[in-house]
């Protein structure tokens, strides 16, 4: 019984420093790890870059396979320190840990399976976890509960939007024709995007006068329509502004984070917060 | 009379499935619908794209006929079940619905006009009528109202734009002359929009200094004039963010839509919205 | 004195027309002008079209000449009905209309300034003028007063703003060199305007690493300060979007406009802004 | 002790000119020093445009010489009249002033460090310093602080924005392969960033019916997304746009500025604002 106790004490030191940010050593830790994922994404777009030197390359090599290491015992840790390993597991972070480590010992078994090692570029979704250590996390927050809240609204912006490039691009498909690059619909939707949106590659332009003409009420109109998604925002954004969450306890039992301020208890399963 | 109120009864039951949405049944028609709308124009889509295998195309013609055979009966179902079968032809969806099944009839006895077969695009535009289903209605109808509150300040803001833009362009065919790609005025005021709206395809440039002056002006003149239309939409959005119709009911005799949350009768008509 | 009287009397009808949109008469007048305004412009834009039929041409000849003689009438007719022609003369509307009108006359007498005639591309601004008859003139009053008052404001940003511009392209002209298409510090500052502006034509754009990277930051930056002008106007606008003039009325002494809704005199000259 | 005071006096006098602005000297100083630093800046960008004729040059040789002796005398003013001189040299104002004017004495002693000229463009940030002089101060003030207090807000934003484009930059690298333009991950980071910022180039364009897919996603993100730092800003303006600091003076002893509107004494060291 003593034994399982001095255990449960350990286990709840490792999750304290891994998953929380309110001790010296859970800070550490947090920082330590954001270095490695920087460091780490730096490395994997350096690989895809020729010409470089090919003793830069077996660099990337072996600082690939330190880093690997280290994030495979993080994961191993992570699983360990918690009560319910498959809360971990199966959580979005949990397939975003397993997925951006697996590859470089695979490609060390199967060859031929370079574009999987891309597949670690993952890791910097994980830097939206360690954020909990920041100061910024009441802003952080608060732009993501704006953005939640206008989610809906958004969407049916972004739904009418896509309808009407659908059919303004099918129009211009007519007016212009094939040889001015309007190969197909697909393609004149997809350049209708581009107007629409404002992004203008020049890859594909009207050179009719009435293409010409359509395109420039489509500028005008996304132009105009820019407004929406924008007021949309503003208006959550100052209604919510208020409720602001600072709390970085994780629970222990069901890893549930998003605590109010000065919560004891886990809303979620009841679990206490702090360690007795 | 007994035949005549089981011929109304059938009708009503019709109503209720095609026009409204709070039924399984209307429900049901109107994803059923959906589906049917999105792969037509995937399939409108699909068949301009040049150099699949001829199976593809033969595929997607008998795909057409099936869906054009079931908007036709669809068609037909709703000039049935609507009590002044007129309301519904002369609205804008009952001639959408005509004008984008028509064609495929029209391509059987007429060869050569392939291209009104991409009429049928105009389909996209019945999805706005089976949003009613979806729970986006009541954040549809508020985008819609600040959008239309803010009609007559955005034509404003827009006329000043193309106003702005034909004297702008003007200036530029002048300075740059037509060595430069800038043929005539139509083409400058072309350019001009592109450069105003930030979309900027680079098809046409100025390339003499004064020209690039005037260019460098339009662009900071276009970055600090988008603001207008957000700050009205905005402060449009905020004001009327709180009258939201929810109600899904379509008069069986007027087909008149957007009535108030509870309402029991027709706003237009006078008719009543349930079925006794 | 009567044989006065009666040309007062006429004066201020011909006033009234001319000036006013608050008679059938003074509607109507605007109407043509505005008709006239437009079909002008399009006619000096389609002269600048090269390859068109000869017979065009001289269409436009024609049709150019009966136009520049009905604005000839109308300027004569600005200036009798005023009581002091000079206040019209010298305002801003009077140059412009005197501008828009001289070119054809000249162009009788020289030949080879046909730049010149662009000049009537100016008669677009005198639309402006002819929206009093709109109903928008209250939203176009509102926008104006808005603009106005953030003038202050986005001074300062567009000056910041041209501020970065210029040591941002300085640097970029430091770290691409001229081989990238930065072939000196004025160039570079355009380019980078056109990338802070979020407008990218691509005609100028980095290739170096270093160049590339700083270009983003641009970009970045450039897409985080939109927010600044929209935010004042935004402020400015939901504050100020109470005071509204909707008085078409124009001083018979002064031609001052922007009257009180419900004024009796002119707030300018005291002078009655009604015809006993 | 008298000739102690004189000096003193002479200090003050010059202090009050040099570094304030509210009185007809400082102004006439102020607006001196604002057009030298125009002219300057106008004559360090032409020195790069290649192509002129070499009487030009000269001519900017001369003028540059002028302007960089007496913005060495306005130095050496500026630390004779301070109390503490330390505190201006070390400001950032002081080694701005250092650094834009240094340069051109180096390149008569050391040849072939001509880039190191362009430094003097630092100059530019000099007029900030300037706008005491204006009318604007009060809206410089509330820009600035709308910016720094919306600081936080957009750090995290553009953090999230650079994260998402690392991503999807990644599967469009993938997704495109290096014959597209997409040379490896760096670069299509770089393309990514391009096109969420709704700049778009067009120097590198997606070719495959996949890659213009996702880059047609990664646009209606970027012209959805752009509404938040717009809503970030226009919240923070909103609330903070009554604190105004129009007070020109500054501390003779610490050089610090910003003081309340009819401060007497400074803020940080307790100094006497006015001569006595």
């Amino acid at each position: 019984m003593n034994s399982n106790k001095a255990e449960t004490h350990w286990k709840n030191k490792l999750h304290e420093i891994i998953y929380e940010a309110d001790t010296p050593a859970g800070k550490f830790f947090d920082i330590i790890l954001l270095i490695l994922i920087v460091l780490s994404i730096i490395f994997v777009m350096l690989e895809s870059v020729k010409g470089l030197p090919q003793s830069t390359y077996d660099l990337l090599y072996y600082a690939e396979w330190i880093i690997t290491i280290f994030f495979s015992l993080e994961y191993i840790a992570r699983i360990v320190s918690i009560k319910k390993p498959s809360n971990y597991i199966f959580s979005f972070y949990g397939i975003i840990d397993f997925l951006s480590t697996i590859p470089l010992y695979l490609s060390f078994f199967f060859t031929g399976y370079h574009a999987l090692l891309t597949v670690r570029a993952l890791r910097l979704l994980r830097v939206f976890r360690i954020l909990k250590i920041s100061r910024y996390i009441g802003e952080a927050n608060k732009l993501s509960t704006a953005i939640k809240n206008s989610r809906a609204k958004i969407s049916v912006f972004l739904f009418a939007v896509i309808v009407l490039c659908i059919i303004l691009g099918t129009i211009v498909y007519l007016v212009e024709g094939e040889e001015s690059g309007f190969k197909n619909i697909p393609v004149s939707v997809y350049w209708c995007i581009v107007t629409m949106t404002t992004v203008g590659y020049g890859d594909i332009a009207p050179v009719t006068p009435a293409g010409q003409f359509i395109a420039a009420l489509i500028m005008i109109l996304g132009y105009g329509i820019i407004a929406v998604p924008t007021g949309i925002v503003s208006a959550e954004y100052s209604q919510h502004s208020k409720k602001v969450h600072l709390n970085t306890q994780s629970c222990h039992n069901c890893n549930e984070n998003n605590h109010q301020d000065g919560a004891k208890f886990c809303h979620n399963c009841g679990e206490s917060l702090y360690n007795e």
